[in-house]
């Protein structure tokens, strides 16, 4: 989806990188973060400053192989070494398919996923995801396990003014964010961390240390070059405007003509959302998510639906909830998207088709 | 120390990437390893053949974020998912200190750090880390575990002609290699796996898509351009010669200055190596390690002795052996290389007039 944006914005966001550069595992081997690049690292406090999403004064900046790494640098680095029994790591579902995953695979005795944060009622310490805007569903998120001992996880990878209003800036004390949401770039692997307590910021260091001996430096003099033109696209936008601008327009598009295509086939719902005041966009509008969270009203199995109208999913038994729902990106190329929405609006006529069938 | 190979190569060996390019998390996504970069993929393979250190035929290749993120795939894809207790791993010490800090540092209920595997006598199945040439003493090594059940996993990062003569093709079941030393790129993060069994190539790949949702591309793109350069250098040698000439005279020069070192001190010992014939460097000569494994003659604590002489190395103890060893790279730029070496010349002076002092 992004990709259109790339090739326009042209040689402004191409990387040149000599055989003889960056060859050392070190990128400032001074900093707390021995293995972050300089360039990088002031790119994000810029990023962060203009689009306003999140507040990175007094923070530590940890820099991870995606987020994906960093949630794992985190876990390792709020679990006691020492504790009788392994922490409890909870999230509202319907959650993140992969937090259960990535938590429960190497069978942790630091950690333990614990399920649904809802119907968390266990004694003791515990961590708390907050994903918000949620993946999958896209809505506004905050804590909701209503007991002390617990220590906040912010997951802010949708955090961006093209799939919702900004608010205020994320005011959090550990706060997640990936390049592959905001720029687009899922090939670079790169995410980052803000981090308030420095002793939490030096075991994710020490998380990614030991886990890859740092991070890619090419992959972040990359991303540096690419924020830097996305913050260049704000402040002097060309025709499309800014990274912003273009890829909210294109996500408004495009869940406009999901909610078409819904109301056309008459046999699901999507989550309805309020409007709000975004203060980068200058403007109100609703939140826009990178993934429909599709819910079929007459069919147990939504997947398996969907899958015999030729449209792949990732069902809701996977993020804690009913199989009537299922996960579809909204950040698929053009031709894969209008695909998908041709599809969805037609289903009603064979389905009733089927129906009548069964009826007769 | 590879610097200077790279900055006369020029730019032969420079990346390019535009920002539209290398977008989305996949490169290949029908094959098995989905994020492996194809071109990455043909220069290892053309790599191997034409040093001769590795069979390639019949084995799928892995990419990591470096070796270190492949050898935690090893063991997530050899632990049973259902075993009663942890998969035992060992290593004959001195091993590589990392091993040990890896292996344990989440306390996984599938495997567990068991130590030296020379004393190592449980029944039932177990890993043993083969690494040859050994991190950090130089060795060539095999499997010394008496005992069946084990599975074996070769760490071949220093089985290059600048460390040691290529012998013959390695052909085990599990290789891992590294460009940090083969090419001198640490800062790319990129490792490689030979796998022969199917299945567990399959579950490695699984660990990286946990860990990292895969490998930087940006890497991956610029590590194919470098082994490029490096096969063509094997090919049409410059004035410089090969990656392999250039680098394998480099340490035999390195390690000529140190022997004369340690011999003028006086106060410590070396590794002894038998010389080899090298198939690829057509000459036989004696292993060069990328590390030396120096033994004090006197002190216990190698390691505080050094440090007091301003000599920064790494404690045998982290090795799993005594403190009268230290590990020390031989790989540092070059005028860290000779203010070490020019330190360690002299100690025996400065350290006969403390005995001396004292036996007033």
């Amino acid at each position: 989806m992004y990709e259109r944006f790339w090739q326009q914005a042209g040689d402004k966001s191409t990387i040149v990188i000599p055989g003889w550069q960056s060859m050392s595992y070190f990128s400032d081997a001074g900093s707390l973060c021995w293995f972050l690049e300089p360039d990088f690292a002031q790119e994000i406090i810029r990023l962060h400053k203009i689009v306003g999403n999140a507040v990175t004064e007094d923070r530590h900046i940890v820099v991870g192989t995606g987020s994906t790494q960093l949630y794992q640098a985190v876990l390792y680095a709020l679990s006691p070494q020492d504790a009788v029994e392994p922490l409890s790591v909870v999230s509202a579902a319907p959650y993140y398919s992969s937090y259960p995953l990535i938590t429960d695979c190497l069978k942790s005795g630091l950690y333990k996923w614990a399920g649904d944060a809802r119907s968390f009622n266990k004694e003791g310490p515990f961590i708390e995801l907050v994903t918000s805007p949620n993946n999958p569903d896209g809505y506004a998120r905050q804590s909701v396990v209503n007991k002390s001992g617990g220590i906040l996880v912010h997951d802010l990878a949708y955090y961006w003014p093209q799939y919702t209003p900004i608010i205020s800036a994320a005011n959090h004390d550990i706060m997640l964010f990936t390049v592959s949401k905001s720029t687009g770039h899922a090939g670079m692997r790169i995410g980052w961390a803000l981090v308030k307590d420095e002793e939490v910021a030096k075991k994710m260091v020490k998380f990614v240390e030991l886990n890859t001996i740092g991070v890619s430096k090419d992959s972040q003099l990359r991303a540096a070059k690419v924020l830097q033109v996305v913050i260049s696209s704000c402040q002097y936008p060309t025709s499309l405007g800014s990274l912003f601008d273009f890829s909210a327009h294109l996500m408004e598009e495009r869940w406009s003509l999901l909610r078409a295509a819904v109301r056309q086939s008459g046999l699901f719902t999507l989550p309805e959302f309020s409007p709000g005041s975004c203060s980068f966009l200058n403007r109100s509008f609703a939140p826009q998510p990178a993934f429909a969270w599709l819910k079929c009203q007459l069919m147990e199995d939504c997947e398996g639906f969907l899958r015999s109208n030729n449209i792949l999913t990732r069902s809701g038994k996977h993020f804690g909830v009913s199989p009537q729902y299922v996960r579809i990106s909204m950040l698929d190329r053009d031709e894969n998207f209008y695909l998908f929405v041709e599809r969805l609006s037609t289903i009603h006529l064979r389905h009733s088709i089927q129906v009548d069938e069964r009826g007769e």
